[in-house]
This record gives C-alpha cells, structure tokens and sequence, in this order.
C-alpha cells in the first residue's frame, strides 16, 4: 500500500506521497513544479502576508513558478532567480558556496552581475517552496547579503519538520517529518 | 558602448544586451526567468495559438514560469517539467540522454515515473522559451515520445536564427544571430 500525506493549502488538498530518504526517514513529498493550481492558490495567499520589499529573491528550480505569481500578486514587473551553475548569457556573476551543516555538502548559488547590482541598497523577501533544514534558505540569505540587500523577510509554502517551529518564517502550512521505526 | 538589440513581444518592449558566446558569434541574451511582464503577455498571446492537448510539458529551467502562465491560460491544473538530474522525490524516473549534432555535447533529461506514466498515449505541446539549433526541443521530443505519448505541438516565444524558418514550430518573434567581422 502506499503512504501518503493529505495536505490542504487555501481550498486545494493534495495526496503527498511518502518517500524514504535515509535509513531512518521518510518526508512527504511536495512537488509544486507542474501544479498550476496550488502555486496560483498560495501565492494569493502569501502576498498578503509579506512585508514590504523591493525584490523578491528565489533559488533555482522548484520555486520559480510559486516566485513568479507572488510577484505578479503585488504587481511587481521583476524578480530575480539565483541559479545553481554560471550561465552563458551572465556578465560579472556574483557566487557563493555554502557548506551543509549537516551534510558538509557544498552548494553554489549565483547572481547574474546586473541583478546583484540590482539588490545593492535594497530590501528582499526570499521566496521558496519548502524550507527544511534551512540551509538553502541560508545559502541563498549570504548571497543576497554579499549583494548588498538587506533580508527584510522570508516565505515558503510549506514548513517542513523543525522549520515550523521557526518565528522568521512565513509559511502556509506546517510539513511532519516520518522517523521509521525500526 | 553596450550593443543590444530591441525586441518587442505583445505590449512589452526589451533592451536585449548582446553577448559573446564565440569567436565568430554574438547573441542577443533573452532571459525570462524574472521577468513577470514579458512571461505574462507571451503567455496569454501564445496560449490562442496551440492545438488542443492533453498537457503541456518543458525542460527546466527557463521555460518554467512560462509553461505555468500558458497552462493557467488554457485551465490546465498540470503540466510536466522535466528535469536535468535525478531527483530525490522521483519514483521510477525515465531518462533520456541526447548527443547534440553540432557540438558533440551530451544533454540528460529526466520525467517522473508518475508523470511519465500520464503521458502514456496522450497529446503534448512542448513549450520552450527560446528555440535555437531546436536540440534542447528534440532531446524533450524524443524523452516525451519514450513516455509513450505524441507531440501534436511546439511552442516558444521566441525563434532564434534558422528556427525562425520552422514551420512546425509556434512562435511570437523572430532573434537574429550576429556574427562577427573579423
């Protein structure tokens, strides 16, 4: 049989599927890419609830489309994506490489130069899917301060295990973790 | 002097800068991911213009805010992306890796087992941001034809160079190439 989670967000409720990840756990997995409709629904709901800012911020890939309609929410015309390895059409890229405190893994994000130009002086709300462990979000918070922008706030669909414990956070609905028991 | 190249798509007017991508080649650099405005009017011109279909499906990344604003258009609660790696969240992933023509690189692209398994028999538009040499577009071509499902449809705002001859290929504007004087 398999597990699921039933999630609602707004009036859309989705059957997440349980997928184990380590010996010891499982998460229920919450893609956004491809669900046009609770993108559309949180984003409605989430632009409501942000302080105000100059630029919305997010890391690539699964938040780009929940991104894209919250900007379009507070008619902002732009915002900006960080992506995960130097592109050819990027002039003067800004690059960070933060170490997983956790995993030791290493990630890299990167501004496009025009954009980390951009954010110098000004206020950012970053924008993602699913904040876990938090790492990504930290990732992406240095770049941005590397940049010269100040964090005034940071907003996720979903809050996953300790994450929903967090005051710094605006999220929509709150992740458990499933620990197997062994 | 900065060199751009003015392009103009619905209501919306860009500036595009051009940029070096080889000894003998400028290119004009369109990026849409960020770009709320351009996503929003290419997506509701764009959305007239397909067959009817059963889904839309994309390669990430750029093509992503757009496939969701095309699919929000035409009352599609989903469509597909597929992926340039393996994902943790993926069950029974189909992978298709394409050899370019052109530069002998190798291009990985990557369904869900689940999506993969509802494309089965169905009709696909395949969506795109900038169609150049088309061999980002055939590599998802050939992994949604592996699904089992047919294409009836290609889109993209724009063509770029020789795709702007394609006549089984919809698109809202034309991108010449600049080569160099040496």
């Amino acid at each position: 049989m398999r597990e699921t989670y039933l999630l609602k967000i707004g009036n859309v409720i989705r059957e997440l599927p349980l997928i184990q990840v380590s010996d010891n756990l499982k998460i229920a997995s919450f893609v956004i890419l491809g669900d046009t409709e609770i993108v559309t629904d949180a984003a409605s709901i989430i632009a409501g609830k942000l302080p105000e800012a100059d630029f919305l911020v997010t890391a690539e890939a699964k938040g780009i489309p929940f991104v894209h309609e919250v900007a379009k929410n507070l008619g902002m015309p732009r915002y900006i994506v960080a992506r995960k390895s130097v592109k050819a059409y990027m002039e003067r890229p800004l690059e960070k490489t933060v170490r997983s405190i956790t995993t030791q893994a290493e990630q890299t994000l990167i501004l496009d130069g025009p954009d980390a130009e951009a954010l110098k002086g000004k206020r950012v709300v970053l924008i993602d899917d699913v904040v876990s462990t938090g790492e990504s979000l930290r990732a992406l918070e240095e770049l941005v301060n590397d940049a010269g922008a100040e964090v005034v706030g940071r907003a996720a669909i979903l809050a996953e295990g300790e994450a929903g414990d967090r005051n710094d956070l605006i999220f929509l609905g709150k992740l458990p973790l499933f620990p197997i028991d062994r």
